[in-house]
């Protein structure tokens, strides 16, 4: 019988992470209090910067297609993403953590390795959490960031400002098709959809000129969405140069399915979405995509005002693609 | 048929959160940016101090139990009572919450009512937060406070400190034993578990001269054991010196049960644990309850070592009172 953490109790499960935690605990850091007492004390420079951002079992990630360690990896990326796409410093991040009784210690140990190897590559610390019993498991992660010399928003592209974009798109999508359709390669498709590895200082660099910034989490059309709306303007883009991803295209083929939808509405690819003043401040490993134009919050595709789906939405009566 | 989430979908259940929290919105906050972006910016004075804390369905609450208000204003509580146990002023919440598609939006709406106005008793604000389908209810709420001029630990308390507690105790235990014997009175028991109702502003006041300090939320004695372990002394109590809550009382003549339990091991009253280093430091609204002497980490009820099972063990084979 593989060992449980009802084996091992709540005790037991703090201390595995106390002990994780330790070996990587810096001196030269700030944080005067981690683990182990009512709350955690960090100072920050500058302004807080603050996300928290879940992942569900049956909902984000299945045990079965998934090892832990991708999924500690996955749920502290999603948060620094936000962190670094405010133009914030990953700090420090914190763990609760709900699982049923019998989950296996050999999944919380895979589980806690990779978020705390993300933390650590975000340049962060994991500083305290909470544990508990439930049904399935649910994993909710918050960060904190300190804020560079300003907040990058939503909100403040303007006309005339180029729109342009890190990473590449579809993969993660991909992965997920693939993995619903019962195969196993192309791999690298899967791998994006199971891990995926933010430029965190690509992020921080683009900070410094970006006019406004997001976090491509949500499905590109959809993120374009929010940016346009929160900054009152539209933004116009053509499809052929967003930056498609190998392993969507080899997933294309596999699946003889055309990669567009992966691109343009597939969503956590983790690239990220930045507005510009000039073309000559897009940082390299942007790529320019689009144009801001006067408007009230629309998004254009190839000059047709997108009017398709634009990415999950929790809670649907149908969803374009269920995520499990 | 009663509105479900999966009615209005995600971007309704964000807009609800968005229109709760703009009516609670200081002109004079320090919060720069809130809901509606990447991450939340936050201006803290000092250190910032941090706690996360789940309530899951089936395991902390049950919806036919506690209404929805209740259980919104307990989550807030709960991570409240950690920060004001650091001597920490609270200043925001985010709130991840998970939840069925069929979950109505009128416990949604009673749920986030609540927890807004305990946030704004605790002098804080609501400013982000996620939201996510899952099988169950699980809400993890993330609370962010501004250090005073230090910070209380669990580790401070000295041989000849006195040991102080804040409010009563034994209520929230027999609340809920009071739930699961399918009872309805006494009523403030049941309260005293849905909804507790931390004093902040005492554990503000008690900061000031207190060598430690913890939210007893584990049960008195486990928080003694904590207390005890991080100081690295022991701690003597006279059990009767420890206030019993009249509610806890009264459950126990409706129960025919002795409230000793109850009142040592229930948790969940939320009142505060504190040593301090003079009888004469010890504000008004504590009870001295006994004191600090050398020692290895133990805890002495009424001279003898406790030994006891001390409180609830989340992933537990066998817990001393089921929570649901």
């Amino acid at each position: 019988m593989p060992l449980t953490v009802a084996d091992i109790g709540e005790a037991g499960v703090i201390a595995r992470i106390g002990e994780l935690v330790s070996g990587t605990w810096s001196q030269s850091t700030d944080v005067h209090i981690g683990i182990g007492d009512d709350a955690a004390v960090l100072n920050v420079g500058g302004s807080c910067v603050i996300a928290t951002d879940a992942l569900v079992e049956g909902v984000h990630f299945r045990r079965d297609w998934v090892d832990a360690q991708s999924t500690g990896r996955k749920l502290a990326a999603r948060n620094f993403a936000d962190i670094v796409a405010m133009g914030a410093r990953p700090r420090a991040l914190l763990l609760a953590l709900v699982m049923p009784a019998d989950t296996h210690v050999e999944w919380l140990d895979g589980f806690l390795t990779g978020l705390v190897a993300e933390t650590q590559r975000a340049g962060a610390q994991l500083i305290g959490g909470d544990t508990s019993a439930g049904g399935s498991i649910a994993a909710v992660a918050t960060a904190i960031g300190e804020a560079g010399s300003r907040a990058v928003t939503r909100a403040g592209a303007g006309a005339g400002d180029v729109v342009a974009v890190s990473g590449e798109y579809g993969a993660a999508a991909a992965g997920l098709a693939i993995l619903n359709a019962g195969r196993v390669e192309p791999s690298a498709a899967i791998a994006a959809y199971a891990s995926p590895s933010p430029n965190y200082q690509l992020a921080l660099r683009a900070a410094a000129d970006a006019s406004s910034m997001i976090d491509c989490s949500d499905g590109l059309v959809n993120d374009l969405g929010h940016l346009a709306r929160a900054s009152g303007c539209d933004l116009r883009i053509t499809s052929a140069r967003v930056p498609c991803a190998t392993a969507a295209t080899l997933a294309g083929v596999e699946l003889s399915r055309a990669v567009d939808d992966w691109v343009l509405t597939g969503g956590e690819d983790h690239g990220f979405l930045a507005t510009f003043p000039s073309l000559g401040q897009v940082p390299d490993g942007f790529t320019v995509i689009g144009e801001v134009v006067a408007g009230d919050g629309l998004v254009w595709v190839d000059d047709q005002p997108w009017q398709g789906v634009s990415g999950y939405q929790h809670f649907a009566h149908a969803n374009p693609d269920a995520r499990s």
